[in-house]
């Protein structure tokens, strides 16, 4: 299967889930409903979905079982974008070529679907239904919420807006955009590769291997972003480009150089690629995930 | 022991659990740290956990081991709390007698906090250091995750606010603000109170009787809220009074009369006290919250 047709699979598999599991939710009020709806169906390249999916295949686990994490974590992504768009954040009208959800519906709409999202992805992964072992779906839990939370992704999102939030935005170094990344976009990719081996119940050794792709595959995923935003074309990317240089914001190419951040790129990509050695062909998709990130058009 | 030393008790612990918790996050970054502080530790009640010790202590659930439900339940009132006060929802700049989190820090720190705070409960349930086994931990995460998300207090807020920031407020029904009340402050509160049997591994009449009483006992404390808003005295309340009126809100007095709400509070106490009956004297504090929702001054 080429990469597109795994990533399609991946994201026919989870919006189905998504769709069907809010479509049953009809004790939520309405409009809260389809705000929550247009934030997770509104599109997207379903790039987490496809790595829990994925690494769980690798695994042995089946697709089933992976779906409820998938899900769950989709969720997470999408309430984090539905509150970076908020004016009070990043002041962004559309998302994907459409409004996005405060705009779309208002602010205060836009926060309580957001908080929504957020709660009822650890519902999904807690509740008896789940098809997860409760040993399992606790671990989930904790590390899903790690990864989310203060120490994760809403840290990392707090480093971004302070840095970027400030008058005369001091000069960072490469370790703080590298900590930057960790938590803002790393610690949700690390945690969808750790999840087969942690479903399947695998030992120590392919546990860290996962962790050891999932970092690398996050890393190069950022700087791809970044070289995306210096050099794509906005129509293609979907989105506007040279939005970082504009805001004066650092990233390994404001740093390092377009050249530098392709160099940074392809050491990362080889980690990445490294640590999936002793899985052989079977890891294909985990690897062609890997060279799309010295691809990516969008 | 009193009521108001019970509370007390209640207070001391879960505030120096919640302290000790959020001083050991050193991977948090500090300046949303200590918005996550100013949030959790700038006073209240603590009713919620006040309910989860003193049902727990009546199933012989020790103190240690309920304190981690009520830390993670308290952190997660104390979220919803700051994303309301936000100027896009309520756009309170006072919250007990203190600037509220988004006046003393910005919005964007504000709906960061929140959302780390709603993250960070699930991470106490779930983490391998709890002091709960992974079947209770997970039970405790959905219950929470559904009493705090969209068919719970994000969807009571939902409704709550489209009633007012409607231009021409509908007239709401009897049986509209009950389902207001129920998903907005009921649902904390029940589960609150069903967790003394969930975590003793209680009977199922347990479970109910727990139940019963809290469905009671958090309708009784928004008529007492409602109440206090019509009746109290601004300076003793710690917030304005009298907002629900010049708001043109709806609320059990607007639609029934002083008269008439304090008929259903006796009416809804009664109900509370029932439930508690096979318990005895030992249930002795949860029937004094029964009485203070009578004499309310605060």
């Amino acid at each position: 299967m080429t990469f597109e047709a795994s990533l399609q699979h991946a994201r026919v598999l989870v919006e189905d889930d998504l769709a069907r599991r809010l479509a049953a939710s009809t004790d939520i009020p309405p409009r809260l409903l389809q705000a929550m709806q247009e934030a997770v169906l509104g599109g997207g390249k379903r790039f987490r979905p496809f790595l829990v999916l994925q690494s769980a295949g690798l695994f042995g686990v089946d697709d089933a079982t992976a779906l409820t994490v998938a899900a769950s974590l989709e969720a997470i992504h999408c309430y984090s974008l539905v509150h970076d768009d908020l004016p009070a954040m990043d002041n962004d009208a559309m998302r994907r070529g459409r409004p996005t959800v405060w705009k779309a519906y208002d602010e205060w709409t836009a926060i309580l679907a957001g908080d929504a999202l957020l709660t009822i992805a650890f519902q999904w992964l807690a509740e008896p239904n789940s098809g997860l072992s409760p040993a399992v779906a606790n671990r989930m839990v904790a590390e899903l919420a790690r990864a989310a939370g203060p120490a994760g992704m809403v840290g990392g999102q707090m480093i971004d807006l302070e840095a970027n939030k400030r008058d005369e935005p001091a000069r960072p170094t490469l370790l703080h955009i590298k900590r930057l990344q960790e938590l803002k976009t790393g610690a949700l990719i690390r945690f969808a590769c750790r999840t087969g081996p942690l479903l399947g119940g695998s030992s120590a050794g392919d546990i860290d291997a996962l962790t050891i792709y999932g970092e690398a595959l996050g890393l190069a995923f950022q700087i791809s972003d970044d070289l995306l935003d210096a050099t794509g074309n906005a129509a293609e990317v979907g989105k506007a480009v040279a939005k970082d240089e504009a805001a004066g914001k650092a990233t390994l190419v404001s740093l390092r150089g377009l050249a530098g951040a392709r160099a940074v790129l392809a050491e990362t990509q080889a980690r990445a690629r490294n640590a999936l050695k002793p899985y052989g062909a079977r890891a294909a998709a985990l690897l062609d995930a890997v060279d799309f990130m010295g691809q990516r058009k969008s």
